[in-house]
């Protein structure tokens, strides 16, 4: 095994250890199969066994009950911006949306596309997206209310979520999934790429309420109903096997070693003070995003200068930190520090950036 | 590493093992990065280079030339029956297809269900699909045929491919890409699920001439149009990077270890050959496909009786001979000699199968 660096990459990110070692363990021969889980048949015991554990866990990690279905749809939250103004708009009623980044303008335009009556409620466009909007009212006719939890390039995140009353949450939860204990009652659908929190990419996870599935219109096309997912275990089609393996190896990671959504909540709420704290207390950093409405994933900043930000990049990767450099959209810099980074990792990080100031400040 | 068997599975099916051990050797560090192919970012150089030699090493394979693009498209080759009709067709124009099993039919289904003028000008369902059609006609108006290469359920396999004149083929070469070379110039569009010939599933491979992409209408969703991939070198969003590494490690082995398509013929020729021989010379199994329509990949055959079948599964898996039973739809035995399943493999079978009529015949 080579040096591993700590990698503060925004997705594909960092993946705990412990993972990465047990697929390496059992690359060649999946637990006595003689075979790869890369070979074994997705309508095999060792495949079902893997899919439905993974159900389980995120059923058990989220406290989702009988209410919900728990798929597994390739395409990754971008398909999902699509797939969900065709299936859960209703004939009559607008669908809400609030805008709070480049996702979720991804996700309303999605909806435009389609001719649906698209009402944006909130945006904070205004102060380039720095803040979660405060003051909105959700029209209780809505079909649903459409919201991106975090917001990877801006660095912000919901730390409440909307209340929509009797309306059903939609939301892109691709950056902070499992990052927190949630209460999913208000939720009519959750989605999420796997490439921050729980996996590698080249999956979805998407949780939706059993009484949505009505509104799938017969006429779409197979794969793009939720019922066609809902009705055979996300196998309707071969699903994509080693994503889904390795993603159970991190919801294994999160239950076992980890101890659950509390716990994981209480490291990362850690990783950001120490963070966080840091930064307020500097001159030399500056924080981008309104401080109520900051993310603990990802923690955008600036330094005084371009230059100096290009310089603090490279010689922080020189040091064994990785993927400090902001979106391609925005510059600056970022850490995102998802749940497998850890506290360590960001320890290490504000020394680098203590000495950096010292340094060049 | 434990025991590996000889691995007969239908999809997903055997990897090279040497694919199998590389992903193995740099699973915990990548080429030094200090980071897994999982972690780092889709837009990193390190990724860049997978999807790109990717790339490369289909269009060398294949002798693509500049007329065509090669995309990676999550969603298996079941997004593509729907893809199809809704980037493909043109209006006033019917679309062409022929009938040559399951996943034909599923194909045809997905262009009904989207109202385009779907004529389906030759089936082979009037003899369980257990040909593949000799006598039709193409409307030379029809915006594309389509067809499905080789058909695993049923094993059988167009031997030489359909002439359609001007219109463009639009062919599903799931379950045979890569094991033979063919003549690309009249496919408008070739797909394939990887999880047969070329790596894992979790990915399809959509090989389209770039005059068919005139032809994607403006108003579809962002991520249903091949545009939308072309343009982006499939990388509008996070690709599933896992997966395509690891059909660039088979199309390497592919190149590099086996030297290309006439040799991977070659070989799958003479596995052909071994197997087929022994049935014809048999009593006690028989061949479920015509003749001169049967599969190089997909070799299907009945015993005398379904316990005796169910035997030969059971005692096969027990001498190392793994994935031997039919598909669900249809009961028998089928033994899948994709480009990974090596001559020996299917030496031993014919060895145990011998032994096994000696033993019950």
């Amino acid at each position: 095994m080579g040096k591993r660096i700590h990698n503060f990459n925004a997705g594909p990110a960092a993946l705990p250890l412990p993972v990465l070692v047990e697929m390496q363990s059992e690359l060649l021969d999946y637990k006595g199969s003689g075979m790869s889980i890369l070979e074994v048949s997705h309508r095999s015991k060792w495949f079902d066994d893997v899919i439905n554990e993974a159900v389980e866990r995120t059923r058990r990690l989220l406290g989702l009950g009988d209410a919900f279905d728990v798929l597994f749809i390739q395409g990754g939250a971008s398909l999902q911006f699509c797939m969900i103004p065709m299936n859960l708009s209703v004939e009559g009623k607008p669908v809400a949306y609030l805008n709070t980044g480049t996702w979720s303008t991804k996700a309303i335009k999605e909806a435009e596309i389609q001719g649906k009556d698209v009402r944006v409620i909130a945006s904070s466009e205004d102060r380039g997206f720095s803040y979660i909007p405060k003051d909105f009212t959700v029209d209780p006719d809505a079909a649903y209310l459409h919201f991106t939890s975090n917001n990877t390039i801006k660095g912000t995140q919901w730390a409440r979520f909307p209340d929509a009353g009797d309306v059903p949450l939609v939301c892109d939860m691709s950056s902070d999934i499992m990052s927190r204990p949630f209460d999913v009652r208000p939720f009519g659908l959750i989605y999420a790429g796997a490439q921050k929190n729980i996996g590698p990419s080249g999956t979805a996870l998407v949780i939706i309420r059993k009484d949505m599935l009505e509104r799938t219109p017969d006429h779409l096309p197979t794969m793009l109903k939720y019922t066609t997912f809902s009705g055979k275990n996300s196998m309707f089609n071969t699903p994509s096997c080693l994503v889904i393996y390795t993603v159970n190896l991190v919801l294994k990671w999160l239950e076992e070693t980890i101890g659950g959504l509390e716990k994981m909540e209480q490291i990362n709420r850690e990783k950001g003070s120490i963070l966080y704290d840091f930064i307020d207390a500097s001159s030399f950093y500056k924080g981008t995003a309104d401080v109520d409405s900051r993310s603990l994933m990802n923690v955008t900043f600036r330094l005084p200068n371009e230059d100096l930000e290009k310089k603090f990049v490279a010689e922080a990767l020189e040091q064994g930190l990785g993927g400090l450099k902001g979106h391609r959209s925005v510059g600056g810099c970022r850490a995102s520090i998802y749940n497998a980074t850890g506290v360590e990792a960001v320890k290490d990080l504000v020394s680098f950036m203590t000495e950096f100031e010292r340094k060049e400040g």
